[in-house]
């Protein structure tokens, strides 16, 4: 494959808070600043063809027709077998089918994860799928996974994220050598569950990989290691833990700066600072989160994402095609596994 | 026993980075705003003489010498086997003799609570004890544990994490009737761990507690439950990435009001507030770590507590005390196992 290609991107249209019209509009804004991006909108044909016309994107569009959105509350399994003819299941069809090279969708993120899996299994040599996001830290950004695919993991999975960690620190971020760390606590009355001290031992035997070793929760802002590992239990309370927090500090801020005339001034002053900042430090708001190790790439961009969000998953989606991520891994699996 | 009774309280005045003139300025504050309450303060006789008489606080104060000192690169099981004459196992021992009410230390978190657990032992009726603290929320305070004291949990520790948790709330915080939750991902994908799952199915039967069910990371922050459960690992990352987090926001923050001159400005205007702000949002930093479920109040002041920290501890302490804490989780799981 010769750089730059063309990259057919399928959109799922009607899955998100604000969608149809903010996943166009993101569309629209990645589009700006990648040529050779093509789309495949997957939704009502009626309101996808008014919003494309209205930002001129008809000429590198096409627009697929369905009938059925998978809504947040419909079970994974459900979606699986009776939204076959959705949006979501369309568009993951068509990565599939090899008709696109990705999907992004904001919708229900269990049925997205299921549907994808079944549909396009997992990479030769990939045990289970990981769903990673982009932490953002002091320094600049931290991969980690898995944020809640699985929930109980062995050595072999914590082995399969740091590779695909690490490819996509590598390819994606262009961090020449990640540093992966392992999640674990650092008291040391117990040094963190017996799975976690396989992994350690089995990372650290990897020539391929640069192990660090053990990371602490506070590590992981502070931009100490490149990609985090963990299981899908701790690592999805980590995101929601982190993305609460940001939200917490975000509303005492604005409380605080309502306590006085002088302090109202200062807010006037630094509130689009202050806009830009809960974007910045909440994770997963921003770029997504990446579907890894499935033979096709998925990005699920956040539910309440406006137009920004769905731009930056649909160029996360960009980048990881226009890299070779997944060709990447399955070359990196040989050589550990040769 | 009636209140207001005289409480004392051991302190480990050589534990903590600004240790011994942090704690001694803290139990200085403590004093201040407690009336009856009295100190024995174990470590260096003459360092803590000097800062005492400074404080005039030698007529409710009593010196224990200690030459040992537990740095926090020492092990906890040689801290309990070569540190016996460490100002933290004397302080320990004294509440374990009944000398002293409550012992309160800023020190090294392991070896604190193998000492306590080792010397105390756990009430009767709990099978190990757990590391509490306050996070803060929107509404006001959540109370959260276990926080590492325990990696793999069962549904009974789920339970008697539950039962500290609400008296916990009931006692210090007043809440009347404390919701308890337990925290899992909300993910339908997987429903968590199955140990969460048969922990879930233990609480919704228990009588005296009012399980609201599950709470995801997120929930937190937002103040949805008094109480949070969770097993150590996972409880002990989640505060460590609040911490994180929260640091990491109080940096870009900075930053962000550096930018130019308004913005300078602003933040000259605003930087107590953001002091302030950060001390609300950081959990652990203010209050300090309750380890519940032992024979004897225990708190652990963060290291790097200041005295404002210090004194706080001690309030906890002290407030655990009066309230009859432990004869009231007594008095509840004899409720629960009748």
């Amino acid at each position: 494959m010769n750089n730059p290609r063309e990259i057919i991107i399928a959109i799922d249209a009607m899955g998100g808070d604000l969608a149809p019209s903010a996943v166009i509009n993101g569309a629209f804004q990645a589009s700006k600043k990648i040529p050779k991006i093509k789309f495949i909108f997957f939704g009502n044909k009626m309101k996808i063809t008014s919003l494309l016309k209205k930002k001129n994107l008809l000429n590198i569009s096409e627009i697929v027709h369905t009938n059925q959105i998978i809504t947040n509350d419909v079970k994974p399994t459900d979606a699986l077998k009776k939204f076959r003819k959705s949006s979501m299941f369309q568009a993951i069809d068509s990565v599939k089918s090899g008709v696109s090279n990705a999907i992004v969708s904001g919708g229900n993120t269990g049925a997205l994860m299921v549907i994808s899996t079944v549909l396009m299994k997992t990479i030769n040599g990939i045990n289970r799928p990981a769903i990673a996001t982009m932490f953002p830290t002091k320094k600049s950004e931290t991969v980690m996974l898995d944020l809640g695919a699985n929930v109980d993991c062995d050595e072999k999975n914590f082995l399969d994220f740091a590779i695909m960690g690490k490819v996509f620190s590598k390819t994606v971020l262009g961090i020449k050598k990640p540093k992966i760390g392992l999640l674990n606590i650092g008291s040391e009355i117990l040094k963190g569950s017996e799975v976690v001290q396989l992994a350690a031992k089995r990372l650290s035997k990897e020539k391929n990989i640069d192990f660090h070793g053990f990371v602490e929760g506070n590590d992981i802002p502070m931009g100490i290691v490149d990609v985090v590992v963990t299981d899908g239990f701790t690592g999805n309370i980590a995101l929601k833990i982190a993305e609460g927090t940001s939200e917490l500090y975000t509303s005492y801020l604005k409380k605080t700066f309502n306590d006085n005339l002088y302090s109202k001034f200062a807010f006037i002053i630094s509130l689009p600072v202050i806009k830009s900042l809960w974007n910045k430090v909440n994770p997963g708001k921003y770029n997504g989160a990446m579907f890894l190790g499935l033979n096709g790439i998925v990005v699920k961009s956040h539910g309440r994402s406006d137009a920004d969000g769905f731009s930056n998953a649909i160029s996360v989606a960009y980048d990881l095609c226009i890299n070779n991520f997944n060709e990447k891994i399955i070359s990196d699996i040989k050589k550990i596994f040769k």
